[in-house]
């Protein structure tokens, strides 16, 4: 089958052996999976994630040295249930999401993040058959494909603990700080004052529900909220993952603030812990989502609570990933690209909002 | 009156002009006053920590090229009551505390950290009248002095939120991670698993209810709380305050684990963020109580629901202040020194648990 495998830091289409179910399995064919932030910098920092994997006991172990092929944000079609389904929910047709992890005998495979199963990726795939969720509603898979992507916005929202009557500040419009914004606004939340770089991103944010959108380069996030609100509880949104900003909203932020971090920042970080300590504010780093939140996401774009159409910028074919990879770099091209196994190759623009608009 | 004055960054002891009470003002007799840490900090960081002041609007705004009379965990002695005191509840003769805040016609001064008006390593001091609260059931006046620290600890625990069924890991026993321990054994936090250097504070803070404690240069404490619990939800109270510890606490914890930061690190300091991603762990900087906070301590320490004696160990007169804060470098030889202005000037043990006990 054809797939786009990571191959010594680069992405390469290449023919690999088809994969074979094992107790508890379904083979599905991929209908599409989103290109992640953490595959970009997977690609570039394996070595660092991996450290950090043994250091904590947290996320997978692979050998970046060898292939292995990336994608977690997938929606597929089931072909066929290995040994051992007896009693599952799906069938052979189902269209079907998943959390990203496969049980292969006694271990727990992160998919996506592993030199002996493809992810996403690829044409055919493994999942956890019982793990599998059909797809309601006649819901397409493109949106269905947000699934994954829109639980850790939601998983974001929860563990900030905000409720009504609370101020929110999104900092960074990439795909988590838009999913963010998407479920604030699905809670009601007002205002949502967002900031961002780009311009394509920020009318996206605008467009999801955000009801102030600034470049902080010319006004900062905490000024154009104090310039909306300034009275209510303050909770931040750190949805850029870069070293230094971490410090910057601890700076600006309002006493008692309490600060969800989404990014991811790779490098070593310096804070002021004396800034910290004379506000008390709260730093809570947030990862992933649950099983429950996962199923909740589903529901809610099956159900049209939440609308992630706008978020779905272009699609690519296997042999298009690595073009993909290099577009993404770019944040005004693009902020989701779906692989499409079927699709051609070259990198397509889809819906969503067309740049400079 | 005589006083321990701070001045070009040395205590001096002087004797200054008799305070005038003001509206509003009581003149007090200062019975006792506990050295602080953060006055040994301030004396070598004054300019840090104004820049804090200023840059945060928290904290008063008082130049320390100037002199000043430190001194905050004070206990005194009613003489007097200025202007536009009617209908307060205190009078001549009252032993009383409050907190350490001066109002001054329009302006709110932070009683110690002032050059207009003395702080409590004085003979006299004015007060708030209507914020001083009479010491009850005749508790004696060292026991009284420690109302104002122990309200620092009473306040870290009830930030960070534990509850019965989590455990508590006290990462450093200078005062205010005793105070901490304190706490958290009279609301029957079990286990209370406390590290410290100094052999001293380590008896201490077994004899005041932690129920492990280890030198953490042969037991890492997240090793010793795997030895004897290694299930709850940990909370973990940071109580050291300088660079790198932070960093270690969120490397070493586990996952989901809540940090509360009871420590003041005077400097930035570097965390590895992506750490606290994976494990979602929460940081939450703590500061100072509230007025509520602060009158609950001292209903605890005089009604006996807490006992305060052990963390007492040493007195001295204002002359000798200044040997009393070099001696204070060394966390071997005392743990809350009292200033008593009518005390000989030589600092004299008290109570507590003597050195090598």
């Amino acid at each position: 089958m054809r797939a786009a495998v990571a191959r010594a830091g680069r992405i390469v289409a290449a023919d690999l052996p088809e994969p074979e179910p094992g107790d508890g399995h379904a083979l599905v064919a991929v209908k599409a999976c989103g290109i992640c932030g953490s595959d970009l910098h997977t690609l570039r920092h394996a070595h660092h994630m991996l450290d950090v994997a043994e250091a904590t006991g947290v996320g997978g172990a692979f050998d970046p040295e060898l292939d292995y092929v990336m994608g977690h944000e997938y929606v597929a079609e089931v072909l066929e249930l290995g040994p051992a389904t007896d009693g599952v929910a799906i069938a052979s047709g189902d269209l079907v999401v998943s959390i990203p992890v496969l049980i292969a005998g006694m271990e727990l495979v992160p998919i996506g993040f592993s030199n002996d199963f493809a992810g996403g990726y690829a044409e055919r795939m493994l999942l956890t058959a019982g793990a599998c969720i059909p797809v309601p509603n006649g819901l397409d898979h493109r949106r269905a494909a947000l699934t994954e992507p829109m639980a850790v916005g939601l998983h974001s929202v929860n563990k900030s603990g905000i409720k009504p009557g609370d101020a929110a500040l999104v900092v960074g419009c990439g795909p988590i700080g838009l999913a963010i914004v998407v479920w604030l606004a699905a809670q009601g939340i007002e205002p949502i004052v967002a900031s961002e770089l780009s311009p394509r991103r920020r009318t996206l944010a605008a467009e999801l529900g955000a009801h102030v959108v600034v470049d902080p380069r010319e006004e900062p996030i905490f000024d154009a909220w104090r310039r909306v609100d300034g009275m209510r509880s303050v909770v931040v949104y750190e949805a850029v993952g870069v070293p230094g900003i971490l410090d910057t909203v601890i700076f600006d932020a309002p006493s008692q603030a309490r600060v969800l971090i989404a990014g991811v920042c790779m490098e070593p970080d310096t804070i002021r812990p004396l800034i910290g300590v004379v506000k008390e504010i709260n730093l809570q780093f947030a990862f992933g989502y649950d099983p429950v939140e996962f199923a909740e996401t589903l529901r809610a774009i099956a159900e049209g609570a939440i609308d992630v159409a706008p978020l779905i910028t272009g699609r690519v074919g296997i042999d298009g990933v690595a073009d993909a990879f290099d577009a993404l770099a770019d944040p005004e091209a693009h902020v989701k690209v779906l692989v499409e196994p079927d699709a051609p190759a070259d990198l397509t623009p889809l819906g969503g909002t067309p740049p400079g608009h």
